[in-house]
Parts: C-alpha cells; sequence; structure tokens
C-alpha cells in the first residue's frame, strides 16, 4: 500500500502541496485514510520537471515525515508538474532503487498497489526486457518491472497502450503458470509534457484515485477559499486520496479508466483495457519472453 | 580535515562546479591533495540561496561520491551563490546535525579545521548561549558552537568582527583553563547578499583557501579555454583547494586574512585578528560566559 | 511518545521478545495501543548485557519494523538482560544520537516521555555538568540530559535517589525560570547486575508501565500456555505496554513509583518523590548550576 | 574492489580482528594498500556463525571506518567464523542489498573483483535461475548472481565444483555474445563446517588473496609476540591483504587455486579450473539457461 499525488499546472514551490495541505502526501505517510495501512514509513520519493535536463528525483529510505532534507527540497524549488510517492513496503526492501518515481529518460513513473505473486513471475515478466533494459533493474519491485515492460512495449511513443500490453502480459503469465492473475493499480507517469494517470483491478476494488475539479467548479463552490482563489484554469491535482476536506473538489476516477492531462487544464478519460497490440515495439519483446 | 567551496556569481547549475570540474569538491572528497587526509567521507552539506525563503540545505551522512540525490540536486537546481562541504570528522558522530553548513535565518556557514581540546571547552563556551540560541545547538561539532557563539557576538549585524570576538573568546577561554589555545580554521558565510571568509591560525600554517582571480586576468591567461570564457566579471569562487590545475587562476588567501566578495566580483582583503570588541551585542553575552 | 521494554532472567534470543510476541515492541512502533501515538517510526534501539565487556548498543534511524539488521541481531545473540526501546520524535532530530537507550560505562536508561519546554531549560540544566561530561551529551534529547545529570548526581551509587534529584533539580529550574514544570517519564535503567524501573508525572495521568506478574500467578493462570511454561523463577519483563492479551500476567506499576529488579525475579517497589538530598556528588553539581 | 576476511577457529570477540590488528579490514576500508583503490568506502557486512539458527548478517551503507554500530556488534559478539567485506562499488548502488557476505540457508558468500561487461551479461546469466532462485536476487550486484547461480549448479553439494562451473557458464555466455571474458575474483564460503576461498582470473594477475600460516610455523618465527601466542592451532585467517606486517605469517594463495579450510586447521589446495560439469543439480540450470 502506498499513497502518490501529481501536480500539473503553474509552477509552485512543491512544500505548498506537499507540507502545507491540510491532509497532503506527508501526513499521508502517518495517517492514511483510503488505504489497507495507515502507514506508509517505508521510504518516499519526489521527482519533478524544471530546471536542468529532464527531471530530477529524490528518494530516500526515510520516512516522509521525518527526512529533513525533503523539507528544505520542497521549501526551495518551484515546478510545474511533479510527483510525489510515499511507500508501505510489502515484501521487498526498503532501499533506495525500490522507491518510486522510477526514471528513465525524460520520463517518471508511480505505482500504487501490487502484482499478485509477483516472486513466482518475477522472472517470466523480466524475460521481456532485452538484456539493455534488464540491466537498468537496479531494485527488486514489481513496479520497476511494469515500468521497463511498458518501456519495451513502446511506452515512450503510447504510454496507455503499452501499459495495457504490460497488465496484459502480467495477467497473462500468470494464467501460463496457473497463478490466479491479480494486478491492483494506480499508475501515475508523465515526459513533462503531459501527465497520465490508471485505475485498475483485475479483479474486486481498485486502489483509490481522485482528479481535482475543473478550476471554475472549485472556484463556484467556494469562493471565499483564499487558497483556492490561487488555483489557475491550467492547474489540475490526481491523488490517491483526496488532500482536503473539500466536497466536490475531488472526483473520484472510475476504476478501469485511464487518465490523460494536458495543458491548460484539460482532462481526458477513457477505459483502460489490458490486452495485446501488435506493434512494432511489443512484438520483438513479447517474442522474447513468450517464446523462451 | 574538511573541504569546501563556494560560488558567488551568476546563476548556474550546481553540478557545474561540484561534479564537471577536474577536481571538484565530490573528487576531493575521495583525493583530496592539500588536506591531512585524503578522504572525506564522513558527509556532506550543500546550501543554496534561490527559490524559496531563505536558503535551502542539503545534508547528508553518505559519502558526497556515492550520493545519487546530491547528483540530482546538483544537475536540476541552479544558485547564484552556494557552499558544498565535504566532511572527514575527528572525533564527533557522523550525523546530518554535524555536517555543514549550518544555517540560521538568512546565514550560512561553513568551516574547515578544528578547536584543539575542544571536549574540555565546550561547556564554557556554550555558556555564552543565552538559553534560545543553546537550544538551537542540535549537534555536537565545534563549527556549530563556533557559529552560534558568534552569532551572539552580533555576526548578523558585523559578521567578520563577531567571528574576530568568537575566535578571541575560544582562546581566551583555553588561557583561563590552562589549555594550549589553538583554532585552525577557514570560515565561509553568507547571508545571500555577500560572501565572506576567513582564513586563520592560532599558530603554525593555516589550512589552505584560495580564491579565484579577476575574470578578465583568467581570459587573459586563457584565453582559448571554453568553460573559463563563460565566467563572468561577477564570478569568484573560494576553495579550501584548486578545483581545478590551472596556473594563474588561484589566488591563495593568506594566513590571518578575512577577504568580502560583493556582488560584481568585488573581492576586499582585511587582516583577522582575534580581539574582544565593545559591543552592545557582545557585552551581554560575554557577561553571561565571564562571569559565570 | 516511545515505547520501551527490558528483561531480566535466564538468557534469551532477543527476538523471542521482540518478535515473536503477540504485540512485541516491533509491532508497537506501527500499532501502540496506549500511547499518544500508534506510530514510534523515528528510530530505536537494542541495549543488552552479555558477550565483551559492558553492555553492546545498537541504535538506528530506521523504523524498528524494516530494520533488517535489528532482525539479525535479534535472531543470533542470547541475553539474559536487554532493553529495546521505539521512539517518536518531538522535536528533536532524528538521529542515532538521539536514540535509546544511552550509555555510560556499565549503564544502560531508556525513557519515554518528555520535559515540557524543555528548550527553554535546556542551558540550566546542563549547567550541573561538568566539562567533562558536558562533552559526552552527543545528542539532543531531554533524555540524554537527564541521564548525565543523574550521573553527576551519583546514579552509579544510588540510581532512585540520584534520579530523584534529577527530576527535582529540572521541576526546580523550571519554576525559578517562571515555566510550568512537567517531567512526564517512565525511566528504565540498569547497570548489568540490577534492573529499575520508575514511573512518574509532575501532574496529571502519568505514561504506562507494567511488570510481569510473579512467575508461579502466571504459571497457575495458564498451566497449559506452552509459551509460558518455558518462563524460569527468575525472569521479568518491564514493558511500556503489555505485549500479549494474558489477563492477569500484567501488572501496572502505580504512578510515582520506583522499582527494583534483582536476580532471582525478586521486583520491590517503593515511592518516587523528586527531591534535594545532601550527597557529596550531589553538592558540587548543585553549586556549578545553581550558582551560576 | 573490494577487500574481505574470514576467520576459522577458536571463538573470539570479533573486533580482536576487525579492529584490533594492525592494518585490518576496517583500515582497509580507509588505506588498502594492494588493491586499486585505497578507499573502500561504500558500505560493509559482517556474517558471523554462533549463535541462534544458521548465520547471522549485519550489513550496513554506510563507511565501516564511521559505523558505530558495527564497533558494538564486533565489541560484544564472539564467533568462531565469521566474514567481514569493505565494498568499494563499481556501478552498482550502494545500498544494503549489494553488500556482501550474501546469504542462503546456511551459506555465506563474498566476493572481491568483478564480471567484465556485466551489464550486458546479467541477462542472460540470471537465465539459469530457476523462477524461485530468481525471486531471491534483491541487489544489482554480479557477485549475488554468481552466488545463485552457483547455488543452480549445487554449491549446496559440491561449492567448488559449482563455483567452477558458475564461472565457466560466465566466461561462456560472454563468448556466446561476443564479448571479451573477464572474471576478476576471489572468492569465500562457508555453510558454517567448512570455510572455502578461490583465487581466480580469466586472465592477467589476479587479485590478492593470502592465508596465515601453520600456526606452530607462526610460533616459530615470532616467539615472543603476545597476540600471536594466543593463536591455536585450529586457527586460520583468510585475507585479501595482511592485515599486519608480519613476515612469514602470511602465504600467498597462488592464482587459479581453491582452497578448503576444516576445523582443526587443515588447510588443503586444489587448482580451481572454470568448466562444465555434468551434474543432476547443474543440467536442469543449464538447459534453461543455453536453451532459452
Amino acid at each position: 500500500m502506498c499513497r502518490w499525488m501529481a501536480w500539473f499546472g503553474q509552477p509552485v514551490l512543491i512544500e505548498e502541496l506537499v507540507f502545507k495541505t491540510q491532509h497532503g502526501i506527508v501526513d499521508q505517510s502517518l495517517h492514511a485514510r483510503m488505504g489497507a495501512e495507515p502507514t506508509n514509513g517505508d521510504g518516499f520519493g519526489l521527482g519533478w520537471y524544471g530546471g536542468g535536463e529532464g527531471p530530477g528525483v529524490y528518494r530516500s529510505v526515510a520516512p516522509a515525515w521525518s527526512d529533513e532534507n525533503l523539507r528544505e527540497i520542497a521549501a526551495h524549488v518551484e515546478s510545474p508538474l511533479f510527483f510525489t510517492h510515499v511507500r508501505a513496503a510489502i515484501g521487498s526492501p526498503v532501499q533506495q532503487t525500490n522507491c518510486h518515481p522510477f526514471r528513465h529518460g525524460d520520463w517518471l513513473f508511480v505505482h500504487n498497489g501490487y502484482i499478485g505473486d509477483f516472486p513466482a513471475l518475477r522472472r517470466e515478466l523480466m524475460m521481456v526486457l532485452n538484456p539493455h533494459r534488464f540491466a537498468e533493474v537496479h531494485g527488486s519491485t514489481d513496479t520497476e518491472v511494469v515500468f521497463h515492460m511498458a518501456l519495451a512495449f513502446g511506452l515512450e511513443h503510447d504510454p496507455i497502450n503499452a501499459l495495457e500490453q504490460a497488465v496484459w502480459f502480467v495477467e497473462n503469465t500468470a494464467h501460463r503458470l496457473g497463478i490466479a492473475p491479480m494486478v491492483q493499480a494506480t499508475f501515475g507517469m508523465s515526459d513533462g509534457e503531459t501527465l497520465w494517470a490508471v485505475r485498475y483491478a483485475t479483479e474486486g476494488p481498485a486502489r483509490s484515485l481522485f482528479a481535482s475539479a475543473d478550476v471554475d467548479a472549485i472556484h463556484r463552490l467556494y469562493p471565499d477559499n483564499a487558497r483556492l482563489e490561487r488555483l489557475g484554469a491550467d492547474d489540475r491535482l490526481i491523488v490517491s486520496e483526496p488532500v482536503a476536506d473539500l466536497p466536490g473538489v475531488w472526483e473520484e476516477i472510475p476504476p478501469g479508466t485511464a487518465v490523460t492531462v494536458r495543458r491548460g487544464g484539460v482532462l481526458e478519460q477513457r477505459p483502460f483495457v489490458p490486452r495485446r497490440i501488435a506493434s512494432p515495439e511489443a512484438e520483438p519483446a513479447l517474442a522474447r519472453a513468450l517464446d523462451a
């Protein structure tokens, strides 16, 4: 069980959203309300765009609530697009390489959830990766493997399709090995230009995921709220759970849904359906894995 | 034994000076050439101005050479004025609160050197601090105590005088206790507007300290060096030891000297002479300590 | 808010009590039931007697629940007398030197609770310490200061009296400075031969503290419990909160009480009354502080 | 480049060999004399037998020279058979799961050296592992992969043969992929009953490795050395480089050699020759990899 949030909009000091909200991600690290466990103290990560080339990533094994350096960076770095993630480890070690976000080139990737029976699947899933991608996997989480699988399936060109294929491959591999497939996931990802988020569960209730409402709607609901007044038309938040108790501000993203957020606050939804898609990039990866 | 550097000039990505120089501070953490020990692996710190209110500070107990987060911050944060420091602990624990720079309000403070017989002096020196300042000392280094003593003596209004008084008080206290006084120090400090550096030893050779030369002089010396060409008239570096083998670029700051660097690359020198100076701020602190 | 436990009896693998009980200290680090906060994730410590000279101390800033090394040590080290402590920091940094137990020579010391307005008192309290003791304080907790004050007052010769004097001095200093005195504390300490525990609050309810009952009584209560059967006449546990739901096994130590546990399971109680006691050791320390 | 040592003999406090020798492993972490780099500051590990079930492992990312906990454990734990290892990372992250010794059941495994072009080989090498073994690899070092390959080839029944097969497979895989094969290695391993050590390089000079001489020979050489007098007939040290400047005490293990140390100080040598050996355990692993 983990919690994450993403901001996309006007440049803000990161602390505005991470520390200075009523129930921000750092508060969630101690007191999550919608997760399986209230405590997410097994490390955290921050990935941000703006300044230098590509995204910066700060990851630590300390609990988010006590990390002085996170407080410092959040108070002194502005960004128009960033992710934060607090981790509750389930099985894999508490180490920096297991903290989200994961990065490849300009891409950042976060995940809340799990792959059922991952230890039994890990080898077969990593077959999808060519030697170069395989060597890039430094940690031992399911998330890092899913990210690199999706990269092998073309995430950099069509992220949602590639992720659908990756989830399909996880479920398909479980079937092949006689294991009950289970992918529990909210995913967040970005290339610095667009933000994508996914909510999905192979079966049963999916992990929670919310988007902030249209800014006009928010302003009509809370005409006297000074903080919300600063929100502009370009601003969107995607969160595992609401960061403030403001009815009407948070819209639940339905299970089985992929969301695309573009500059200007544009938010589009479409169904997220794991499936095999023939594509020039995916074929060699699948061949590598399925023929093995 | 530690190593530090300070940059004051045009805004640059921190990595330009920390990682991308021939013999930058991270290289010095493994291979210092002018210090008592080649290894400075007992933590490090980075303090920078720009973005948010006051300076940001990133400190870690990991060796600078292996800290992934330092690499990330350095590659994605720009600053016109920053310090980095690599530590070789002598006696006090390797912990974040013992890493430099130390901060108070807008001020940053770094130190290379030591106070002789500090454990025997620590109580008497901390007497100078009123209860509020006393409670701000979270670590166990001599540096943090000197910094707070200088604050008690008026550092925020006249930093060099206050530091002269602090060093005098250390030497005076040693005398009173029958201990041979020894302050070995290069200090660096800033309020975000001006940069001060000091080189001093009670006796014997002082720790090394250098300033980069006047930019015009550098350009005349190396007309074809592309990196140096980017240096502007406003740019100055202060370093424990040269970060590149470029004869003529580094000017040794003489022992017993205080240097003031102002915007525009202005560098002024004056003698640094520890002494008691009657001042409205220093008197109560001295009374507190000497009458105790 | 912290949690601690002490074992004194037959040598056992530390994991028996730290990991293999229903609601042991590691479980309490995530799910304390009787404290102000359920989470005690700001570091932990283990201090044990047996093997080598004096006690060994293992302290870490990682949460107890995820520290692999704690698991290893607990699974491979046996001890007849040990303390473990999980920390919830209130104000002071999460660093190894702020983790309990604290050690001096053969002595170990743990604490749950706080000194009210400690930052305002810290300087005056540390005046009690002579320069040598002053230099031994490496962290910034109230506990470490209380421990060294008690040492200055003769803890090594008469621990309860010295601790009564230390608590008296804290309360007295607060009065002198016009601060409402408040010491909230359960203390545990040992010299390797005897175990002492104290429960005290200046006013209001004191933090919880329990001792395991007489072994015969436990055996009569649970004649068929295999784990409890292994308990011998020499075995006693002192705990912040019960480590298992076994009615009759845990006896609440009353507020304002000091408990002494000797070999053979002997447990004696007497009132704990903070007061000034003239003693050859305490006088110079008090003079140092009160005349200052 | 790393450094390691192993002790097999009478039970000793670990600090005797780790801290209290002239040039012990902790000194080597700062000042190695025979390695490619003097600094081995990227974490360390201690694996010991005695107390509890199977070996205990303490691993940390802190440099060995500054880790207080290592000092504590070494001063309070006795063992008749233990390994310590200090790491100089080359490429893979500084994280606990990349520190040696690695453990599986009763087995411990350490390594100094590297596999040439490991990132290009990693995927093909890990093919040897069945899904269960694959999931046990938590870090990203070459060593951990070699260990699990050797386990797949029967290390628990015939450790030297299995390791010869593992090294052969690394070299063979490199050949197949058109990569110049290079295994640089000294290995140490134990099951708690026997200690094995190997020195090997595919080509060129092999990393250094020494065994302590026969105790009678040592006593004849240094009849007046009090420390050496305590050495008994059962005692043997295997070290990357001598831990004291005592001519005649250290015997270089020749390149291409495997050494077996049994209780009673028995030390046997035989050639170490990487090769394919048909065995019931190795065949399925090879089939898995070669037919893939």
